[in-house]
């Protein structure tokens, strides 16, 4: 329930145009003690001043806000497309902010968005909150506005999310690469836990080269860090590999390792075989299609959306945390090995 | 200025509770000769019934919206990036919408976004809208809502707008590749009115060509209607004709004639030299990068906001219609020939 200026009045026993006056940083000759008390109640209440939307006096505004890291990112204006759909089929708009992956402006941009008087807040956190798991987590929790966590969720956190099983994505790339006869695979990703989808893929890939009974190596894991520069550099060193295979774990160092395919006169899948993350780039690649495991954003969109209504009109959510299933896209980038 | 209730209810001389009721469809004991004076007098002065946004009480929601016709496309979903910075320094948020390229949505969006009570509105309407140039700019001109029509402006309208100069766009991408020696110079383009950005691109062609005194035939120019799909067509057709250079209008159809040429065993710049339109696809192109004329879109936005901002403050508006230059981005795909 929302805290009104009622209601801190009543609690400190003053007058609600005493509690307003001070609230709204207003000239009053109000005590200091009583000043203190009324600001204890308000932060002890997580009591929101409303700025523009101290306007919104009906219950509903019917906008709902989305905190996303890029939306120059195709992965990203690819779901708020989608979530803007489902959103404006019910009657909401969507209002969308960038928070460039960071966790400051997540906080800054939550606090917008609820003094705003928005209905509802999807958020992919940045990298950075994700890690820290802290001050973004704790912001969530205080909230009285619904909101559903897209994407990126944290661990260990009691909180409505939507997200990929990107476990599952990394073994279904390996399994396939093995049915093709490759032994010898190795993988571009991140195994820092600043990037938890993309360790989470190398998760995958390790579990999954032991499953079947195959070697890792450290020198056939690649550290990337998810831009197209970290897919050459991986490249240049993987010429020099026995490898055959390369599990590579996002679409930009994907572009970034057949750069390099193609400045060292090579070519997939007659030189490596490939399979990328994401599949989003195969629109702009020129010659043969990239194999990739994608994750449907449609499906993410709509069950993210399912899961606002239902907690905007207070129905009891059945399932709070779905982690939905990546499929494996078959493009022309892996070749069969005798 | 914005009419209320209260002004309705002067005029007809009826109450202020009555205006509200019969404006908002609530039973009512009104005459019916009363009630089509109302109804008359609201939509003369352009009413709007204020829904979501009946609760905005106060003159600013600190709220802009936009409306797009895809967020999915790359200049579009840059744009709005680059328009969110420019706004959220002002302590503006952005509202993004898609209106798929279709004038019907167009409308309902403007009177979604208008009923909602945000405090400006940036438009680039439908190519749809454009070609009409009847009902969109008309619900503009009705608007009390400050707006600015941003990259695609409609002729003859008396509207704040921010645009490229296309034409000079085109010009600059002829007389770079008649510097380099090419003369057989062809374009993929649209000439139909339906795409008026594009169509001006062409129109620079053919003025661009004339001026240096070159040939242009008809079997010079591709029509194309700005997908993957168009480009890879008139590139088959390319393949038989004695051009040494094309300019292409677009970078999605860039991206098919360059599929088309490795399909074909043809490579650019040595069997085509080639300029595109638009500057974004470089991060995704493996191989040689695009020369391409570019547009700025930064100054794009921030043109668009600083308009915005002094029709917001009810500043008197200097200009009404910036025309920024678009510039030549040199990579390496035309071939000097000697």
């Amino acid at each position: 329930m929302k805290v009104t200026i009622k209601d801190i009045a009543k609690e400190v026993n003053v007058s609600v145009s005493t509690v307003s006056l001070v609230l709204n940083e207003k000239p009053c000759r109000v005590s200091k003690d009583t000043r203190t008390a009324i600001l204890n109640v308000a932060k002890k209440y997580n009591y929101q001043v409303n700025q523009a939307a101290r306007s919104l006096v009906t219950k509903r505004s019917n906008i709902i806000g989305i905190i996303i890291p890029d939306i120059e990112n195709l992965f990203f204006s690819s779901l708020c497309k989608k979530l803007e759909e489902c959103c404006l089929a019910k009657g909401y708009m969507l209002i969308i902010v960038n928070s460039n992956d960071k966790e400051e402006e997540d906080l800054r941009l939550l606090n917008m968005l609820v003094s705003r008087g928005v209905d509802g807040i999807f958020i992919t956190p940045s990298n950075e909150a994700l890690v820290r798991g802290e001050r973004l987590p704790q912001a969530l929790e205080n909230l009285t506005t619904p909101y559903v966590v897209v994407d990126r969720p944290f661990e260990n956190m009691d909180a409505c999310s939507v997200s990929f099983d990107n476990k599952e994505g990394a073994q279904l790339a390996i399994a396939y690469l093995i049915e093709k006869g490759h032994t010898k695979i190795g993988c571009i990703g991140s195994r820092v836990s600043a990037n938890h989808n993309g360790s989470t893929r190398v998760q995958g890939y390790l579990e999954a080269m032991k499953h079947a009974g195959l070697e890792v190596y450290d020198r056939y894991i690649f550290e990337g860090n998810y831009r197209h520069q970290d897919g050459y550099e991986a490249g240049v060193k993987i010429m020099e590999s026995d490898l055959t295979a390369v599990f590579i774990c996002n679409d930009m160092m994907t572009l970034g390792f057949i750069q390099c395919l193609s400045d060292y006169q090579k070519t997939y899948p007659k030189d490596y075989s490939i399979i990328s993350y994401d599949n989003m780039i195969n629109p702009y690649i020129v010659g043969d299609k990239i194999t990739a495991v994608s994750q449907n954003v449609m499906n993410l969109a709509q069950t993210s959306c399912e899961l606002m209504f239902d907690l905007i009109k207070h129905k009891e959510v059945n399932k709070k945390n779905y982690k939905l299933k990546p499929e494996l896209i078959e493009g022309k980038s892996v070749l069969k090995r005798k």
